[in-house]
């Protein structure tokens, strides 16, 4: 089904409250967009963010964190493509 | 992938906080035991936990939210038999 987000994250390096809380973020803003928000644990400095398989964000190649207005760009070009973001939009 | 949690929770009333605590502790006592924990938006007062597709937990089944110690105990049962949970376990 269209609209799974996957957010994997580094164990070692304690990334979980930061995973959930991006995951909480998005699922706020995408609650009707979205079918699921998957928390995926993982090692090796991995923060990586995919949507229906396809990555959006991987903090290696992007060179650190995304902002919460960022990301939610990133994943509305693909869920919810056209849909105004309001201050996430103007946070260019 | 064995070791797939979801937890399906009501957007209508406002248990997104909830569900993203219990995967966050699901994920800190199960790190390595689990696949993924993901997130599943719903309505209609649904706070329904499962693995890998067998229901674990059902608020309207089982008369309301768990407690973690008590659902740790469930997800253990399936994804590490015989795991000594410490003081989850103790406090049945």
């Amino acid at each position: 089904m269209p609209g799974r987000v996957t957010i994997e994250y580094c164990t070692q390096c304690n990334w979980l409250a930061r995973a959930a809380w991006v995951a909480q973020e998005l699922l706020t803003t995408f609650a009707t967009d979205l079918t699921e928000v998957a928390l995926v644990p993982g090692t090796g400095g991995v923060f990586r963010i995919g949507v229906d398989g396809d990555p959006v964000w991987d903090r290696k190649a992007d060179g650190g964190f995304p902002e919460p207005s960022q990301l939610k760009r990133l994943v509305r070009d693909r869920v919810a493509p056209g849909r105004d973001l309001g201050h996430a939009d103007r946070a260019q």
